[in-house]
């Protein structure tokens, strides 16, 4: 065909909806996973659903795929990224606010007085999450979070957050695209923590991230423009029993395919797996401490024990990420 | 290219990305449309946005378009649609609710003693929308409503009222999926009422279609499977300042082009007005009472009024609908 200008806009449109997904595949999609009975319970799934004519064909607008982010997508130890990026945050803010000098639960994060700050408890915490989160709009807020993104690094790995990210699972993604799936992150996380970053990191636009989100309020700005208020109120917690309530609201039809790692994706997992037809749930194991981190029952982050026995009992997916991953992170993230 | 399962999968994948709005495509792609400043209006934006090199040229992942949906996609008289569904629901439930015989809003409505029924105000209302729309599963609700839109029919024009949609909008629609624009509805309407039908009808998939919402929440059903039940406590409303904010929510960025028909879309029209680029902020102005309506002003329900003079001030399009449209209804919907 000609490439008229709507020709040109559609090709444009190609490439926002995967063709890079394609033409950088290889013959093998998912050549970080080892193979074995875990890879091929996933790439079965796909290929019973897409297959043409089969019974468990399912339509491309059909194929919804969800994703936990913390512990399933970026790694979430030594404790979730966001909690890092507020104490970032209140370094960042102290010079403004002396009076954090003697108050809590400020003084103690300032002296790395671990101790203290533990004993501030949810509400010192909730108070951390207010000050560094809320009374500022939406705008100034995404552009925090894309400047921590830019210099922050992690504890151990030294590396910025958002490559600590999964190189098996931004292949899964991918390979799912490619399949005609359309995917989201359904995230305890704060949603706007997570928009400013997912789509370059994940291909995921914002529009696709469903997470835990406070009030916000339209008003006029002093230059009389309109803004949006972030304000120091929680509205919905994406997390448990939330998630299938968020998938709900947000995206408004069952997926047939979702990946969590903790007791927090349970009724997540349960949600979709008990639509009809052809479904996928799957958890991430946390199981190498020498590339990443080994954890599940006893967790205080990412505690995975219910989740874990009803996998069993269910025959879900489980990933044991020292068994199952040739590699943890990607080498690097342009 | 060799096709390959993955490539059919892609293919696949372009269809639900807009290709049928390419295919399908006339010379003009607005035929409904008259020639003349508003529909000039519109093909000169796009093109401003999608042509490559272009100081205004935007991203596809960026062209996001949101549409109010009652009195801008679909027709909102003699009273909202959403409405006739509720009354409609009350005499199919009154069988199973003797009670009702006696009681208001339900006597008024079942004896259609429609000053009763007045009277009963903006709490019968709500008593009319709670046992219409709660206490039921989203399945059962939104069969409901699947089963509404086949038989029902509008009063006057005698047609299902999926078929009381907007021709030219119609087409504005698919125009720009096929030049890359992600399509949305922002609507006042409960957004389980709008999911079930706007697929088929718009072309716009659930996950993209943005309104008024319940409280829901998961339960385990009689069966033993998880549930999501409605609830009777709105959750939230996606109307006047509540656009700009479901828009934040949902979407997660700024449209770059929206379309609405009352004040009830003026926040939206000035928030992403005010965004840097090109902007294109739309109004249906119901100027054909032979074809359709005429109202504005003074209406009751699609009041135009403050919106009409800030698009006057701020040069937005207005679509004088007996002057703009050639056809307002289409020929059938299949």
């Amino acid at each position: 065909m000609m490439l008229s200008r709507r020709n040109v806009g559609f090709l444009l449109g190609i490439l926002a909806c995967g063709w890079s997904g394609v033409i950088h595949a290889q013959s093998d999609p998912l050549p970080s996973w080892n193979d074995g009975a875990v890879k091929k319970s996933i790439t079965d799934f796909v290929a019973r659903v897409t297959t043409q004519g089969s019974a468990e064909f399912v339509p491309p607008p059909e194929r919804i795929a969800t994703f936990d982010n913390d512990g399933t997508l970026w790694c979430e130890q030594p404790f979730y990224f966001q909690l890092a990026f507020a104490f970032d945050r209140i370094k960042a803010m102290a010079p403004d606010h002396p009076e954090w000098k003697t108050k809590q639960p400020f003084k103690a994060l300032l002296d790395k007085d671990m101790k203290a700050l533990a004993a501030s408890g949810e509400k010192g915490l909730l108070d951390i999450v207010a000050v560094t989160h809320t009374g500022m709009t939406t705008d100034e807020f995404a552009g925090a979070v894309t400047d921590w993104t830019k210099t922050a690094r992690h504890p151990r790995f030294k590396r910025p957050y958002t490559e600590m990210v999964y190189q098996p699972m931004l292949e899964l993604l991918a390979y799912l695209r490619a399949n005609g799936f359309k995917t989201f992150v359904v995230s305890g996380g704060g949603v706007e923590f997570m928009r400013p970053w997912m789509e370059k990191v994940y291909g995921i636009p914002p529009e696709q991230v469903v997470g835990s989100s406070g009030v916000v309020k339209f008003q006029t700005g002093t230059d009389g423009k309109p803004i949006l208020m972030k304000l120091a109120k929680i509205e919905f917690i994406d997390d448990g029993p939330g998630k299938p309530v968020g998938i709900n609201r947000f995206i408004g039809r069952r997926p047939i395919f979702a990946f969590g790692n903790s007791d927090g994706d349970l009724q997540m997992l349960q949600w979709i797996a008990a639509g009809n037809g052809a479904r996928f749930a799957g958890l991430v194991h946390h199981t190498d401490a020498d590339r990443e981190y080994a954890y599940d029952r006893q967790s205080r982050i990412g505690k995975l024990d219910k989740a874990l026995d009803e996998a069993g009992s269910r025959g879900w997916t489980v990933v044991d990420m020292k068994r199952d991953w040739k590699t943890v992170f990607p080498a690097e993230i342009k």
